[in-house]
């Protein structure tokens, strides 16, 4: 069995969505959260980008003990400087900077050759490697790169200290055949790549985030850059509980990471609460219904035999009956979820006048148990009576 | 160029989740959209299950012009019966018809062997087609299914008339290579695959749905089954907007649809708005984020060329800004989009105010447009300084 490294950048990018920026106190919530998972590297933030986030890399990389704590730069001396600034008191620091590499990014972006950001790559790493002896090289928009460049930039980058090597699907286009083909093309073609790993970061514009991290450490990468819940810019980042659980269902790939599955529920609460960022009930993993049976056929086979229907035991990824908790935040299917659990089932107008009911009672009381329910329902129809 | 067709299963196993039930004008309403949208196959309902799915097939039959109308059955008479006379009036009628054909189903589930299992296929099949002409049949917990059983099951069925097979991953654990190579192994191996089609219906307990669907498609399915914003049972099925958007954007995979992708944005809220099934910001391709980019980074780099970080234009599924409505079903997420669009950037604790005040105005008016938000801001800052 191989350990795959698991990098958040939850509290990075998965922060960079409208609304979600969040304070230095709830960042160390979060963190504190995240080292408890036992996720491996846990990005921090961009701290050159604004004071906020310099303080929270700064706050965060006290507190942490056991994760490796990371902070992102572009391929610039003040970025790196500020970063570096930011961990100074990490036990474990590392500094993640790069540059985009495809000749889109490269033209358009840069206004530039591939001369010099080839240049422009290796001071930055050469630079970061005065202050720290971790450092990560992002290629931007790597899935567009040619494989060629790619490789040599990668070279480059490891032979002037370069640990880990990030490709970035960073439009979120590559197929999961395309995106394994190109760890592969690398794996087999960097000279000194025994001498880095190779690193997943890929967006979910399509859906096939997961697919396409999945594809690359089938494929030899041995580190996956996520979000709890796939949180992120536009359609998101790949989700940690996906890729945890995929490696862990599958154990003939013989692949697993570090993570504590038995905490994924609770930190998927905690991001979504914090952020204000709504999981769906059909999230994967984490949804309020991803182990919900609603239909009679289904229930009748999980009643014979439970692993007709479900793969994941709930208890595995921290979810028990208690977990899913009812409060005035909660939408109509966690109600339906509950209510259903204890023999109700609503049509359509039911559920909306239960809920509405049921939203007076949350008001009052901060959470509804299953045993404030049958009283909800009896109100709800007195209400519809008179 | 070849087509894939869309089977829409948004009313059937889309419905299988706790608090969705539909009566039967909202399924008329959803069902006249999703032929407007295009799919080839719309499943409207399983009849035997309750007489209200029984009324929603019926009226449905009589209602739609293009697509395919699919009913579902098990392996039994009865529901078969049931299911052609639900379809009586439609224009093309389907019968969907199946059963369990994994080791675990069959020695769990029915408690048989093998060859009653094939017995019973072949005479379902054999059945329904003495109603009507179009027959699919699914081999439930075809993912687990013995590779050999599964092509001898086929075979048999299409030598009497089953026009479609359905490959089903009914637990969500296959990895795309594994869907895929099964769908291979079938095209291959099934001597009589010449008279049907291969179809896809994956389920995303692992967030693979999708890749396994495209996997599915590029080894010579040509069906694929899937649910507008992926909702269904558990974590859902396979998202229709992400199959027909990775299709169109990866023209050289040479498949398409006959999906009008301009209206996946307006299908997916009336989705979301009849079912109650909130879809979270950071959806792929319909989410209230899947186009909003909100670092500086990024911006700049759109502004500089839309395609250096955005591979789909919004407007061609359907995203225009007004198209994002404020109600008060709208979350904190969506209001900070569209407070961020004319320059308003909030912090949590600001944005939970604005918040509470823009439901108090949601309340009043119907829809919040942009012009309004200025007054709104105002007014909680308002309240906070009293």
């Amino acid at each position: 069995m191989e350990f795959v490294k698991i990098f958040d950048t939850t509290l990075r990018d998965g922060e960079q969505v409208p609304g979600c920026k969040l304070n230095v106190q709830t960042k160390l919530k979060i963190a504190a959260q995240l080292d408890e998972l036992g996720v491996d590297v846990l990005e921090a933030g961009f701290p050159i980008s604004s004071p906020g986030d310099f303080k929270s890399v700064t706050e965060i990389s006290k507190l942490i003990k056991n994760s490796v704590v990371c902070a992102l730069s572009r391929a610039v001396a003040k970025d790196i400087e500020v970063a570096a600034e930011a961990l100074k008191h990490a036990k474990r620091p590392r500094i993640h900077t790069g540059i985009g590499t495809s000749d889109n990014h490269i033209k358009y972006k840069f206004n530039a050759t591939r001369e010099q950001i080839l240049e422009r790559a290796i001071k930055a790493v050469s630079y970061a490697k005065t202050f720290v002896e971790d450092v990560e090289f992002y290629a931007e928009d790597a899935g567009r790169t040619d494989n060629d460049f790619l490789a040599e930039i990668c070279e480059k980058v490891i032979a002037v200290g370069a640990t880990v090597l990030n490709i970035p699907d960073t439009t979120g286009y590559c197929l999961p055949e395309e995106y394994g083909a190109k760890i592969k093309y690398l794996k087999e073609n960097i000279k000194n790549i025994d001498k880095a790993i190779l690193s997943c970061h890929c967006h979910n514009d399509l859906g096939l985030a997961t697919a396409n991290s999945i594809a690359g450490v089938q494929n030899g990468a041995r580190q996956i850059e996520c979000t709890m819940n796939g949180i992120g810019e536009r359609a998101g980042n790949t989700s940690l509980e996906e890729v945890v659980m995929i490696l862990r269902q599958h154990p003939y790939l013989r692949l697993d990471t570090r993570i504590n599955s038995k905490m994924l529920y609770q930190t998927s609460r905690l991001v979504s609460n914090e952020m204000g960022m709504p999981v769906q009930p059909n999230k994967a993993i984490v949804g309020m219904n991803a182990f919900a049976h609603s239909s009679g056929i289904h229930q009748d086979g999980v009643i014979k035999k439970r692993d007709t229907y479900e793969i994941i035991n709930p208890k595995d990824v921290g979810v028990t009956d208690s977990a899913i908790v009812l409060t005035a935040r909660s939408g109509r299917a966690a109600l339906a979820f509950r209510a259903k659990k204890i023999g109700y089932e609503f049509d359509k107008l039911e559920l909306d006048r239960v809920y509405d009911q049921f939203l007076i009672w949350a008001d009052r009381k901060k959470e509804i148990k299953d045993e404030d329910i049958p009283a909800i329902v009896r109100e709800s129809i007195v209400l519809i009576k008179n």
